[in-house]
């Protein structure tokens, strides 16, 4: 069985990716990052859909991006609440984390280039996304180009390192259809920005208003509701 | 006075990089890794260095590039030792850490967007060096054209972040001469990959082998001989 690395926020979106991974044949390595997140109790949705999607090895990385700080999730800024989808669409939101997708890829490619996986899985998409630049496929296509030169595996040409982006040009209607078929139980899954002390989503950050949106545009009702007995 | 984000491992050649970006005119914000390396002590030397140069600002990220392994300097490999020239020529050694430079340049890349300060420096040469992959022109070249990509900062088009890379295409000697012209003392500096518990270099890694041979062909007495009355 060939391997890949699949990055796991425990998020709608990547575990809707490591489900297309397992669906295509692979054995999948997840990895998730505590990197001071505001919202880290994603990790314990990222160890449930771990076990229940059948990965081969789930590992967390500790980094502190607290230490730079920068956004809405890791220093002391308010996440916005109730936009619109205009404002969304409006520009790069504080939510956005300095070079976050960057970090976690790198991180990815050691361990892919360790395990001797070319392949690495990362659940970024362009349609219904909230305006970052490191979800769009031209920085997808530019972290490929030069991590076949970064690595040893592409420098000796034996393997060549792809990043597989399978949400890339899904709505987020699409991304739950897909994943519904793929047996993905979106209520192990977390996406809120600002959750309560229990984990019990805000329903009014993008995340939620985004979530929200697709179930209901895809017709499925969100198993995390239920859980929250919203 | 512009800022930039200089790596600084604490060896020759990065010491010599934030050199040459105070001489150039930089505010420098120095940024080292405790990343699980076996010679953790060159810590202790980029600290010496960050002050002995007057940064504006030294940070140590704490990550922990065991968790893959794959390298001497973070698994429990061997560190070959009194290696030929044409050894050292012969392919990539197994003290190369896998994606080790591509990481460190995704957190000077989340620092520099908080700081909004678009240069880095990065002390990689392509002349005198181990045969790493992620040291060489091209793999640069590919990092600032994603990393523009990535960031707010270059999305927006207000800055465009530069990789700054003065000792590229310098040999071991000439990095020394010009370390030494910019006042560096490398008697503060380490490069050994497998020091004594007390920080005595080994004489006969790579690191040490290619350090003392530059010194000599530069025709400069290395203090760092002094610091241990070697």
């Amino acid at each position: 069985m060939r391997k890949a690395v699949c990055l796991l926020s425990g998020g709608l979106d990547s575990a809707t990716c490591l489900a297309v991974a397992r669906r295509d044949g692979f054995a999948t390595y997840a990895l998730s990052f505590d990197y001071g997140q505001r919202h880290i109790l994603e990790l314990d949705a990222a160890a449930r859909v771990a076990q229940a999607m059948g990965a081969a090895d789930h590992r967390v990385a500790r980094i502190d991006l607290r230490m730079f700080g920068g956004s809405a999730l890791t220093a002391g800024i308010d996440v916005p609440k109730h936009r619109s989808a205009a404002e969304m669409e409006a520009g790069i939101p504080v939510t956005y984390v300095p070079a976050r997708n960057t970090i976690f890829l790198s991180f990815a490619m050691a361990w892919a280039e360790v395990l001797e996986a070319p392949d690495l899985f990362l659940g970024v998409n362009a349609v219904d996304y909230s305006g970052y630049p490191d979800c769009r496929p031209e920085f997808v296509a530019a972290f490929e180009t030069m991590a076949n030169l970064a690595t040893k595996a592409g420098v000796e040409g034996k393997t060549k390192l792809r990043v597989h982006t399978p949400l890339l040009h899904l709505t987020k209607a699409e991304i739950i259809r897909l994943g519904v078929s793929c047996g993905v139980d979106y209520g192990l899954t977390h996406s809120c920005y600002d959750p309560e002390p229990g984990g019990r989503p805000c329903g009014a950050c993008d995340s939620c208003l985004l979530r929200a949106k697709g179930f209901a545009e895809a017709g499925v009702r969100d198993g995390l509701l239920d859980r929250y007995g919203l």
